[in-house]
């Protein structure tokens, strides 16, 4: 199996696939007479098709041991799926390039427990991938009728040995 | 100046209100073969008026002192907007019912860390209250065109002296 290297999760490599939440550097102004600071609309939220509704969901997820074999992708076409992690625990982000309606040779990022992801719609991505212990993310994706669920399973997996 | 008693966060006493968001007690399934519990759909969205979109923010919200002066309260007529803690720090809830366009009697509710509340669309409530430490929120409510804010100042303040 491919081994894949483990990159630090990054604005500019990350833009592709989607948006990255998090405090540092962001856009930020003052609200509530100076009160609170507002880091402002930081992901894009797609909501595709037909009568769609943004949803707030908790995914709360099991651990997965190294190394991970990577063999499952999905993607959205309908709409966006933002996570931001509960109790600051890092966790593992695997993406993919489209390649004629299946997803290419995927890059793995290592999320600190203070940044979350927004996938694009239509983005292939790995389900939930946490690390050490169980995780809880608060999930933005999106509801409404059609079919909103591509999975493939790749010939060969990859596989992440160490993070 | 009135005090105001403060309640316990409570489904039956919120709905009128909007949601609250937590996993104690919630619908979940499990997905992604298992791995993931979900607990779907735990707030309703209102996204109003003119070209609206859904927006996910951090907001970093200063403690108040207590006492704290029930002044000014704010609401949004063209879409829901939802906090859930980032660092489990318990906060304080204020909201009211509508009479003749200017909130009433305010209700005051200590909300967990372990909770997030999603005010309905044109609901009055007090702009974001964290208690003891400099607490940060993932929110999610509307963008877009037209004028979403509504604020009222009560002639008399309410007080809140204890949580």
């Amino acid at each position: 199996m491919e081994a894949l290297n483990v990159e630090r999760l990054d604005r500019a490599k990350f833009s592709e696939f989607g948006d990255i939440l998090e405090t540092e550097n962001a856009h930020n102004y003052l609200i509530n007479n100076g009160n609170t600071v507002r880091f402002h609309d930081m992901a894009r939220i797609d909501l595709l098709g037909t009568n769609p509704k943004a949803m707030i969901s908790i995914f709360r997820g099991s651990p997965y041991p190294l190394p991970v074999e990577i063999e499952l992708m999905e993607r959205h076409p309908l709409g966006s799926q933002a996570f931001y992690p509960l109790q600051k625990n890092g966790y593992l982000v695997v993406v993919a390039p489209d390649e004629d309606g299946r997803p290419g040779v995927p890059n793995a990022f290592f999320a600190t427990g203070l940044q979350g992801v927004n996938y694009h719609a239509n983005v292939w991505h790995h389900p939930l991938l946490a690390l050490n212990k169980t995780s809880d993310f608060i999930v933005v994706d999106r509801g409404g009728e059609g079919d909103n669920l591509q999975e493939h399973y790749y010939d060969e997996p990859y596989v992440i040995e160490r993070v």
